[in-house]
């Protein structure tokens, strides 16, 4: 699901912001990461350190069902320079373990870390 | 609605990813356009050439509240460098008229114009 391209963005020197889209039943929530914090397991996961996200927190006990966009304007799209991913999956809070505590040696200020099982990564520029 | 730091960003000449997100019926709906795609008119509103965008049209017939997502890694935040918004307002697409001819001229390909008018406009970070 991780192709190369995708993880071109989220590696490039030049930063930037991954959006995170979740279900409320007051609506759709969204917050936002940067593509430096999203770290990537050896079997295709995301890990994203979360300081706050009590609302994505809340939301997914409630639908684990989550979207992110990932892009970056520097990294070559299928047709400019410029490129965009949209990223489905399910959302899990994690508060303990080994993945939880490499993430806050990394980062010291989470609570938790959000970590994103892919179902489908599609490159949309 | 629209403060200076905001402006800053869309302005910055390293282009980042704004995230668009929409109700539908299957759940929330995301899209991305550049920051330097955003036009801002004289009285505050948001206008951002849509070359598809067809589900999120679809989907504000419905529903016509969004939430948007605009930041910069580079542009100074509250704690640290890298700053993000979080906008909610209310959408319409435009297909004629003086502003629709105006952004057609800057943005050849699109097939309509996405209006947004701001209801809140929050620096998150």
């Amino acid at each position: 699901m991780l192709n190369e391209k995708l993880l071109e963005v989220l590696l490039h020197p030049a930063d930037g912001e991954v959006a995170i889209v979740t279900q409320g039943i007051d609506g759709p929530h969204v917050i936002n990461t940067w593509n430096s914090y999203v770290n990537i397991t050896p079997d295709g996961r995301m890990l994203i350190p979360a300081g706050r996200m009590n609302k994505t927190e809340k939301n997914i006990e409630g639908n684990h069902l989550v979207k992110l966009t990932i892009g970056n304007r520097e990294v070559q799209g299928l047709s400019y320079k410029g490129t965009g991913f949209l990223i489905t999956g399910t959302a899990k809070f994690i508060k303990d373990g080994a993945e939880f505590n490499i993430m806050k040696t990394k980062f010291s200020w989470i609570r938790a870390v959000l970590e994103i099982t892919i179902e489908t990564s599609v490159q949309t520029l």
